[in-house]
């Protein structure tokens, strides 16, 4: 038995919910937030089988995703730049997940 | 030195806390909600002692016993079932928990 | 790699999470409160590299020193005691942490 940790963006968290359910994969949902100032997140807690980890991982990674977005940050209204601010890319989505180790596993 | 981490229905999150409080088990409260559409339910983490592990998964195994309960699902206002729906048993209550091996413990 | 779970006062979340954000140390945040009827605290996770699990310990514990406060437990408006209740003192702050091993960490 493994306890994974699933933190993903709250913007992806439905969809793997859904996942988990479709998969018939038991999983507790935490209310999280980042550390960076990045929009929430939600922290899945997931007690997998051994043999049952590595899909548990591929359903995660099937459903979180990253992808490319491009912000302008020069516009914002009623605040003006003395010079033009380029669009930047930024990453949106993804996942950190932990698996760690169980000494036991019990459901009362 | 463990870590449990202890998922329970938030129905009976309350008693197993004064059950923590009187039995002097520290225990942190995470807000969380189940994967299959069920009730709230809260995470506990506790860390205890190697030789308090088998107390204190007792005290959590006799403070979320499960019960049986009888729903109808035929009644619902508003909405008429061409057949008459057999009232069914569900389980209530339950908790999943976890013990995961500690590296260090600290307390600052 | 370790997962550190660090338990600290809300009060203190705000000055360690800017302190997480400045070492360049991803932190997830969960809300949670205390057990024994304690004030709100946060609980922080960490994916650290080996390496790195002292330098994030000696951060997390520069930020959550506890302190003495004196309460005054007569002063209750509208409550009159029969003798007088000694101001008592009490520790205030302080984080509980907890390093576990990691089988598996991953970013998708
Ligand atoms: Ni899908
Ligand atoms: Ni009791
Ligand atoms: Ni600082």
């Amino acid at each position: 038995m493994k306890l994974i940790i699933a933190i993903v963006q709250s913007e992806y968290a439905k969809r793997l919910q859904s996942a988990f359910v479709d998969n018939n994969v038991g999983a507790t949902k935490l209310a999280s937030t980042g550390g960076f100032l990045r929009e929430g997140n939600t922290t899945f807690l997931l007690g997998v089988e051994d043999e049952d980890v590595d899909g548990v991982l591929k359903l995660i990674e099937e459903h979180s995703q990253t992808r490319e977005e491009t912000i302008n940050p020069g516009i914002h209204p009623g605040i003006s730049f003395e010079q033009p601010i380029e669009p930047v890319n930024i990453t949106v989505g993804g996942a950190t997940v932990f698996v760690l180790p169980v000494d036991q596993s019990l459901h009362f």
